[in-house]
């Protein structure tokens, strides 16, 4: 825990949301793909946040940043809305999403500016935005140890292009399993993973929900279990909280090379168990590292054939 | 490989099957629970069949058993036609079924009768077969070391007290995870696992196809990841091919304690894999000792944190 940090870039959103599950329902709580991140990875290491919200952001998600240690320098305070976002899930596990509406506001002009002194970030994540937007980020960035993206459906429907852009810029790719097939055009991972690896990115990273993650290399694959989960209260921002608990122990490793890349696997399944166990970023800002440990431990144990360590217990 | 190893019991169908996926068609080619589990398990330790079959299985079938060591003694031989089954796979990665007929023919009648010299067998698996039938071959049992059942939401459905009677029975319970959530009435796995290792097994294998297998114990939790597959060409039997390379593997270890067991689920995985990748038993036949210890490597490296050996490669 000693070991020099590294800060970390994040672009993404920051949002309020509305959510209804099938027995729950909450309004404007925080939301966004870097509000997730930046307080997943900031558990970890010093965050950068660049993003956009608009003057009715309530001063409390200030606070709770700044208390985080997550630098704001880089957050646009614009007059106007905040981005707003609303869904609803169903089925038993909450796993059937229906977007309900989206409200870009003062997002819909955002160009991100990177603050000077962001400008040398070795650890940069880039969350899902538009692809061009992720490229005028890297415009802003030097030669960072690790970039990675996210990316989402909309994106490969309507800006394949600016994906494909994207993916010739970044160490790593980061998607769901659907859009991995969808970019790649291929039915099976490992051939999706080879494709996605051909543009140019030294690493996928397949997110597939409830049953964990996938790391392909060109010359490996690693599987990371996810946490077998006792209950979900509400799955937004997993993907999100992983990508913190991923770069967060990178940014701890400081560097993003087998094996603490696999460790840094096991981290994001992590945060990301502990973001879908309630709305918004509430339980996550509960953990402390000593419960994180405690996880991560589980995860470990859950994937050993050492005697040892089987035996020890859970 | 020079450990002692000790004969399974196998009892379950033998079929015939017709099988259409999006691409090809096979009609009358070998099938049948027992007829997986039996050549995948036969890899590792001598195996005991008990199943029945019509006049018309064709010879060549009884000879592929016997070529692989397979005791037939209890395999019966009645007038009349052998069990049929037949099926129709889609989806990009044939993952959707409909069963489009089944044809009990000889089956209408089975009960298992053991010869005397299988009494013995200190591992036994009770393929998925009417709950009844697997009953009976436990009362013909002695104490055996390691007792599996599977089953299937057809005798959820309508058997229920049959299959808890059965449960309380076995050492270990074989399900997927929609059946496993059916059982317990648990929308969560590790919830829907302490429900049935409450009625007395000491543990629970959860088969989840393509992304791999969970072993629930009372204390532990192993994730066994799939083999990223490149291909799928027939899914059937993938689920007794698991539970005949476990019970191989298990056997030849001499017994099923933990972290054997967990070895075991990597071997389960590995003779899932290759079931696939033809119809019928085709592809499992045609694999050696070495390509399975590849296979297994390749498993044990996709869960390994350890830097030797995850810098070795694949």
């Amino acid at each position: 825990m000693a070991a020099p940090t590294h800060p970390i870039l994040v672009v993404g959103s920051v949002a309020l949301d509305a959510v209804r599950t099938t027995q729950e329902m909450v309004i404007d709580v925080l939301g966004g793909s870097a509000s997730f991140f930046s307080l997943a990875a900031g558990m970890f290491a010093p965050v950068r946040l660049v993003a956009v919200v608009g003057e009715d952001l309530p001063k409390e998600h200030h606070a709770l940043f700044r208390e985080r240690g997550i630098d704001l320098e880089g957050l646009q305070v614009k007059p106007g809305k905040t981005f707003r976002w609303s869904a609803r899930y169903s089925g038993p596990r909450l796993e059937s999403r229906v977007t309900l509406d989206t409200q870009l506001n003062v997002f819909a002009d955002f160009h991100p500016q990177l603050p000077d002194k962001y400008r040398d970030s070795r650890f940069v994540f880039l969350a899902n935005i538009q692809p061009a937007l992720q490229l005028e980020v890297l415009d802003q960035v030097g030669d960072a140890d690790f970039i990675a993206c996210d990316t989402m459906k909309l994106w490969l429907d309507t800006e394949m292009a600016g994906v494909e852009r994207l993916f010739r810029r970044v160490h790593c790719v980061l998607m769901n399993d659907e859009e991995a097939m969808q970019f790649s055009g291929e039915n099976f991972l490992p051939a999706a993973a080879r494709v996605i690896l051909s543009y140019g990115p030294r690493c996928v990273i397949i997110k597939r929900g409830e049953v964990g993650s996938l790391l392909f290399t060109r010359e490996r694959v690693f599987a990371a279990p996810a946490l077998p989960l006792e209950t979900v209260r509400d799955p937004t921002g997993a993907g999100d909280a992983f990508a913190g608990g991923l770069f967060g122990a990178l940014a701890r490793a400081g560097h993003a090379e087998e094996p603490a890349l696999r460790q840094a696997m096991l981290y994001g399944n992590v945060l990301g168990s502990l973001a879908v166990e309630d709305f918004s970023v509430r339980r996550m800002v509960k953990a402390d590292a000593a419960e994180i440990e405690r996880r991560l431990s589980t995860l470990v144990r859950m994937i050993s054939l050492d005697e040892d360590h089987v035996l020890k217990g859970r």
